[in-house]
């Protein structure tokens, strides 16, 4: 039994770091498949595979980073075949916490304003809040939500977080579902989006919802751009609704040369690199899922196709 | 008696938190001074007082922040009389914690290229190494440059302290003295300055200083200016021996408008804002000091004159 290795991204990481791991493991590299009928297991991230139907004993797919959204429309996907996503503390989770930190921490201290300054050659002491008197909503508690907003709370942060179902967040104040959204986006004065784009999250943030941000409002997208209503945010940035954006991530990416954030004075515009998988450390948790469903048992993040994530 | 206020920056901040913790406190601003010899404790940054000897009571002078180097060169400074410098956790520790975190992160995650890449409409997939893997440097193990360095190792960072004796880094690496200075600077990619600026620290970061970081270094100072030679900066800029410089502090203040720090691409200037003193917070641990002195202690942090912090 075979395992395919269909990645668009790092391909030969991946390819070394499984086989230092286990060199007994065979594995094909899209597109040399071989015979359909000995992949066991499919590890990929934006897969050129056309058919996973054409697997018939494929037993698990594992998605090689946290965000499965691509995956699921399609259609080829054979229903009784478990859906893997990544969870990778120290690879993924990690530096995401990272480009949160650093992102929440530029906006609360002013990090724009003072890089015009230094472009205009001003000189003012810029003050700021204590972190305690600042408030920071984080957008989803799932696992990158929860470790930033914990880092965040252990800065002294008043952190605040959303999410579906009510959910403990130690050291700071749980908001869930739709009713108390309102509630918790007015008391974000910086909002950190750290939602899976799934059918309930599509267009979230639109004019009506960044109408309820406290007025300035920071906001950092590190999930999926298909959240946001780019022309909404656009109109919330030039009314002084939304102060800043920080946005990782696109609805179209890369972003288009012609697309008006490249150039706002009020947005921030990384390429989608808050969080790149990391073969070297995520290699043994895709094996030990293997492991998991050879003896039966059921990945711990195996996804609920419901949901979507 | 009575305490002298005399501080150039948020006078009526002081006044109120002051008042507001014991209404019977008499209060009196410079240059309301009244008659000198009720003068019991001096509150003071940058002082405008012409002699600290014309207050013949006096017990106590309180540095209202927490670099000491410019009061300490007053000749009028009676030497009976004990300095105490301003430790601050919430208001002052915190908020350099946070300039040092958002400041590291930001070169480790590339920021400065980020940035061009972004005034340039350029995508580009950045990798990064992993926080396990990238060594920081903290110069100076004081209570900054301490919760800084506990800050980074719990971040995962490979963090090494320099401090003039040796001290521990729990989860870190200690160097010590001058003899220790040149291997701590040899794994630093990251060096973040906290040095108090005394005899033995200015013009410490000279050419045969920066020769010894690793090529393409990131340096962070947010101590004094004046442990940095600015003409040798420049040069190991220019040379690409240091990669990119965040300064928050200068020789002089405000930084010239003629100042090539001001323009430099591999430069970004704050201004002096990584940690302003917050009256607020600082004011019981002020009157703490205050009482400790009446009840005849010493408080925690009376400066020592000898070593100029």
């Amino acid at each position: 039994m075979a395992i395919l290795l269909d990645t668009d991204a790092e391909a030969d990481a991946w390819r070394t770091a499984l086989a230092g791991l286990d060199p007994t493991l065979e594995i094909r590299s899209w597109p040399e498949v071989g015979d359909p009928r000995e992949i066991e297991f499919a590890l990929v991230w934006r897969p050129r595979t056309p058919d996973f139907a054409a697997f018939p004993l494929l037993r698990g797919i594992f998605n090689l980073g946290a965000g499965v959204e691509r995956l699921l429309k399609r259609r080829d996907l054979p229903e009784s075949v478990p859906i893997i996503r990544l969870v990778d503390p120290v690879g993924l989770t990690g530096p995401m916490t990272e480009y949160v930190l650093w992102q929440v921490l530029r906006l609360h201290r002013r990090g724009p304003e003072l890089e015009a300054m230094q472009r205009e050659k001003r000189w003012d002491e810029l003050t700021y809040p204590l972190a305690r008197d600042r408030r920071v909503g984080i957008l989803g508690q799932g696992v990158l939500g929860s470790d930033a907003a914990a880092r965040l709370i252990a800065l002294d942060f008043d952190v605040a977080g959303w999410s579906r179902r009510p959910k403990p967040l130690p050291g700071g104040r749980n908001f869930a579902g739709e009713a108390e959204l309102p509630a918790f986006l007015a008391r974000s004065e910086i909002l950190v989006v750290l939602l899976p784009l799934t059918a309930d999250t599509a267009g979230l943030h639109d004019a009506r919802r960044f109408a309820l941000l406290p007025r300035g409002a920071g906001i950092v997208n590190a999930a999926r751009g298909g959240i946001i209503v780019d022309a909404d945010l656009l109109a919330a940035l030039d009314s002084g609704q939304i102060g800043h954006a920080t946005l990782d991530v696109f609805h179209e990416e890369p972003l288009p040369a012609g697309h008006p954030f490249w150039t706002h004075p009020q947005v921030t515009v990384t390429p989608h690199v808050a969080s790149l998988t990391h073969a070297e450390t995520a290699a043994p948790i895709v094996l030990a899922g293997i492991a998991a469903l050879r003896a039966g048992r059921q990945p711990a993040d195996t996804v609920d196709r419901k949901t979507g994530y």
